[in-house]
Parts: structure tokens; C-alpha cells; sequence
């Protein structure tokens, strides 16, 4: 099994400490060690070879994060076109007998007996011609993510992000997994099935790797391939889906208010305060009266959020970049 | 007359734009300028002369922002021992005759029709020998300062900082004003009243005062004067005090919130935030769920404050300093 790290985070849920040049997967925040280096870590034990897709300016940024000694192939995007896509060009990349771990290189996740157990289980679905796609047991009612609607391995439904009141039903029924964004397939048969349901990504994706020179596509082939996720465009439309629940430690530190949970604050002085999120290395932060807040400094760029609020943030980038 | 420019503040209630480096009435804040250039400005107008008394690291900062061709003599104070004792030291550096306008370097003081008023008033006062204290109609209820209770020019009583109901009852009544730390009369009348009232600041000072080289007092001499305020060692205790009511604009800003009305916030990015003040040149701020808050960077220091709670600012600097 070779594992496939899609790199492909854009970096404005955690402005200031991500941004469009150094996004969050590349931080090196959790004991001076970032999710990309914690992701190849955690699945070196069960895989022999990674293959990372990345955008074009971030491979001197990976390289340097990586031991010269492994043996990582890397695909350069020029520009991002979605997860269908990026998974397909890596397909084509590998034999097609070759059974891929897909993983985010940006969540965080425990490498314990749980994690090993549902690899396992996937790789053994996967052998068998499966689409295999991880479900995170739900530990409260979350609205920000998809939901999957399973009875053992199989899968009844993918669902949309819920309101609070579905989210609640979800939760109480047992039957309701998050959506991880990990699979675990054989590359042929993600290729067969894009080919069925998604046909001119397929199509697309394999003349842009095709066209492709030591891994970096080409900007008009890449514009040529369709926007999509691989739920969208596979998972949800074909039938050799299974899912294999994982009960372990996950945190997709899609926002601060996540990072809360995991980050230790930096040094700081608070007065009549409490339960705040502070991360600003190098810096001197006085708190008075505030609570329940989140405040990031890095370089010249400063955030105070709302705990709670933190899916807004991209909404600064968005004016910072003009939109 | 002239104007005795009192320079003193510590700049512990302004961090991070306010140190002890470099306090505030040397920030130019105020459209470029600083409250000491502005205080200077203001008084132009009605005094013939200025005598700057300030700590002696601080010389260099106020020279650079005076105009060479200005008649300003400066005193400097290795240590700070209050106003008593600083005024007590102008006052031994000009005739006793001399009439002196004694101004805090750190508020903002609307130079207006009333202002010249209350000038003229009180310079006609200190004339027929009397010690004048300016007495600012309160405009609501403040805890934070102290009060005059007055029946015209007559000064019954001073008042110690009120509780919230005795504030609102001082309001109500209309015969009490705000201590405002400017006075006007003639040295050798205040040297008098010192000498009379606290002989052994007025002793100390005067050999202080003649110890000195070219407006710096010898360390040793300074630490030998007992600290006091003017309003203590002789305004309390004084039978010749008259006060002079000023309806003028004023704002001692001993605080971010007093600041909060005053100063302009940098442009920063507020998403379903409100009521902030953001101090923060040079960088650029995002503010997410933020609702009457002070966010203050400077440098490699950042604040964060509850609007209400400024008055605590000054214990971070306590912790800072290790105290």
C-alpha cells in the first residue's frame, strides 16, 4: 500500500498563521513538527512509498520537511482543481493493482491501536475492489461537516453539512459517521469508476498526466480538468463504496476553535481572563477582561476571534485579497 | 506667566504604545503630534516662557520635539518624587513673582474660548496672591478621579475618588468638579504655602535645587525629598486656594477607554465585530465576533482589552516588570 497525501490546503481558515504561501499542513506547531511531517509519520508504518500532491509553490517548502531517505514522488498542480482530479492524477502515476491510502495532510489525527485496526480493515476492502472511505464516530452534534449514513461497511447515504437540530438526530442515532476525507481504494478501480461517473475528468486528468514532465502538470492541462471532489464525482455515485468507521483521536483543524482543543497557548498575561487561545510566538500578549477568545499574531498580520466564530476567518482573507 | 510643563507620567496604563521608555506624552498620536507638543501649542499663546520639568532619560525625546527657537528651560529628575516636590523645584528656578501655569503634559485640553477664559480668570487670581486649582465640570460620573467641592470660586472641600452612588449624587448637585492636576499661581506663593505646609519638601527641594547643574538634579539630593502630591502637602491644607471651573473639552487619558473617544481607530478588517478601538500602525488586524474591545499592537507587544477594564491595564505592566 502506498500512501497518497493531497496537500492541497489554501490556508485561510487559520489566517494569520496559515496563508496562501505557507498554509497550515506546512506549520510546524505541534512540537516543532507540522500535520504534513505528522501524516507521513503516522502512515509510514503501514505503507511503502508515498506519492504527495501539492501546488507548485509549495514543493521546495515540503521538500525541506521531508527525510531525503524516503521515498516520496511528488505531483505539482499549478493550480488547484478539487480532490477528483488530484487523486486521479495520482492514480495514473501507479500501477493500477496498487492499493492507495488517500490522506489529508492537514488533520490531526492518533496513531494508535484504533487508527491501525481500521487501516487494516480498509486495506483488506480495498483488496477485495472497493472504495473505501474512512467514517470519524461523531462526538457532538458538528453542522460544518458531511455526514455518512452506514449500516456496518455499507453505505446508505453521504449527506450535506446538517443544521443543529439534524446534526442532533444524527449524533443520537449511532448510525451517522463524519466524512474524513481519507479513502483507501486500488487505483485502477477509482479509475474505472471516474471514468464511469466523471468521465472528462478522467479524460482530462489523463492527458494532463500524460503531458506531465518529472510531475509538474501543466498550467492549460490542469485549467482543462473539470472542479470536483471525489465525493461528489465518485463516491456518492458509485456502487463499491464501504466504509470502515475509525474511533480514534481526528481533529480536521479546519478553524481555531478546533486548534483550541489541541494547541497549548503561548505565554501570556491575563488578567480577569480566562479560556482563550493565544498563538503568538516571539511576542508579548497582555489579556484584561477578555474571555473565551481566540487572539494569533504572526509578523505584521494580528487576529482576535470570537470563540465559536472562527469559521469566518477565511471571510478576512476574502477582503485582504480583495474579494 | 509661565507655563510649567509637568512631564512625569511612568507609562504603565497605556501599554503596549505607552512604556517607560517611552510614555505617552511623547507618542505623536494626535495627527503627528504628541500631547506635550500639543500642550506646549496651547499655551503659546498666553505664557512668555516654558519650563519642562521631566525624568532625566527622557530629555532627549522632549528636545527632539520642541522648536529650537522656543525659550524652554528644562529640569530633569533622576527619580520621580510626585508633583510636590517637582513644582517646588520649578518654582525655586524663576523669580518669586513669577506667575506659573502649571499643565500636565499628558492630557488633551480643548484650546478654545473657554480655555482662554479660565486662564484669564485664573491668572487675575493668582495675581492677588492666591493658589488656583482648575476644576472640570464633570460630564458624568466618574469613580477614577478625584473631586472640588466648590461654591464659586471658593474651594469647601477636596474629595477623594466616590464610589459609583457618591458620583452620581457629586454630579447631580453640580457645586463639585474634577481634580484636573492644572493650577496656576505665583512661586513664591506655593513656595510659601510648602514651606508653611511641608516644610521638609520645601528644605530638601531647595537644596536640591541648589545643588543642581544646568536644570539635573543630583540623585542622592532627589531621594532625600519626601514624595508627595501638590494636592496633599499644600492645596488640602491651604487657606488661599481658589478654583477656576473649566467647561472646556478635556480628557486626562489615563486609560484606553478615555482614549476610546478621542483617537481613531487604524483600519483594520471587522467581521460582525462592533465598538472596538484598534491601535495597531504598520499592521494589518482582523477582528471576528469582537464586540467593545481595545486591540493595541506596537512592536512585538499586543493588547487586548475589554472596553471598561483599561484601569487594569497597568497591571500587566506590574507582572512584566516582575513586580
Amino acid at each position: 500500500m502506498k500512501n497518497l497525501v493531497i496537500c492541497g490546503g489554501s490556508g485561510t481558515r487559520l489566517w494569520p498563521i496559515s496563508t496562501p504561501e505557507h498554509p497550515k499542513q506546512f506549520l510546524p506547531i505541534f512540537n516543532k513538527k507540522s500535520l504534513f511531517q505528522l501524516t507521513l509519520e503516522r502512515n509510514l508504518p503501514f505503507c511503502d512509498g508515498f506519492l504527495v500532491i501539492l501546488g507548485q509553490k509549495h514543493l521546495n517548502l515540503a521538500k525541506k520537511q521531508v527525510d531525503a531517505s524516503e521515498q516520496i514522488d511528488f505531483i505539482q498542480e499549478p493550480i488547484g482543481r478539487n480532490t477528483a482530479p488530484a487523486i486521479a492524477l495520482a492514480c495514473f502515476a501507479v500501477d493500477e493493482e496498487e492499493i492507495l491510502l488517500v490522506s489529508p495532510s492537514d488533520h490531526l489525527i492518533g496513531a494508535d491501536k484504533y487508527y491501525r485496526k481500521s487501516l487494516f480493515e480498509a486495506e483488506d476492502l480495498a483488496e477485495k475492489g472497493y472504495l473505501v472511505t474512512f467514517g470519524i464516530l461523531p462526538t457532538y452534534a458538528e453542522t460544518g461537516y458531511g455526514y455518512i449514513y452506514a449500516k456496518g461497511e455499507d453505505v446508505l447515504a453521504f449527506c450535506e453539512k446538517p443544521d443543529l437540530k439534524t446534526a442532533k438526530s444524527y449524533l443520537d442515532s449511532g448510525n451517522y459517521l463524519w466524512n474524513s476525507g481519507m479513502f483507501c481504494f486500488k487505483a485502477g478501480v477509482y479509475l474505472a469508476e471516474l471514468k464511469k461517473y466523471a468521465p472528462k475528468i478522467y479524460e482530462m486528468a489523463k492527458i494532463a498526466y500524460d503531458n506531465s514532465t518529472n510531475g509538474l502538470i501543466d498550467m492549460d492541462d490542469m485549467l482543462n480538468i473539470p472542479k470536483d471532489s471525489i465525493d461528489y464525482a465518485v463516491m456518492e455515485k458509485s456502487d463499491k463504496v464501504k466504509v470502515v468507521p475509525f474511533v480514534g483521536k481526528w481533529n480536521d483543524l479546519g478553524s481555531f476553535d478546533s486548534l483550541f482543543e489541541v494547541v497549548d497557548s503561548t505565554q501570556s498575561i491575563q488578567i480577569d481572563s480566562n479560556n482563550n487561545l493565544v498563538i503568538a510566538e516571539g511576542k508579548t500578549v497582555g489579556l484584561v477582561g477578555v474571555k473565551d477568545s481566540i487572539v494569533v499574531a504572526q509578523g505584521n498580520n494580528l487576529l482576535v476571534c470570537k470563540k465559536g466564530e472562527s469559521q469566518r476567518v477565511k471571510e478576512i482573507c476574502d477582503k485582504l485579497a480583495g474579494k
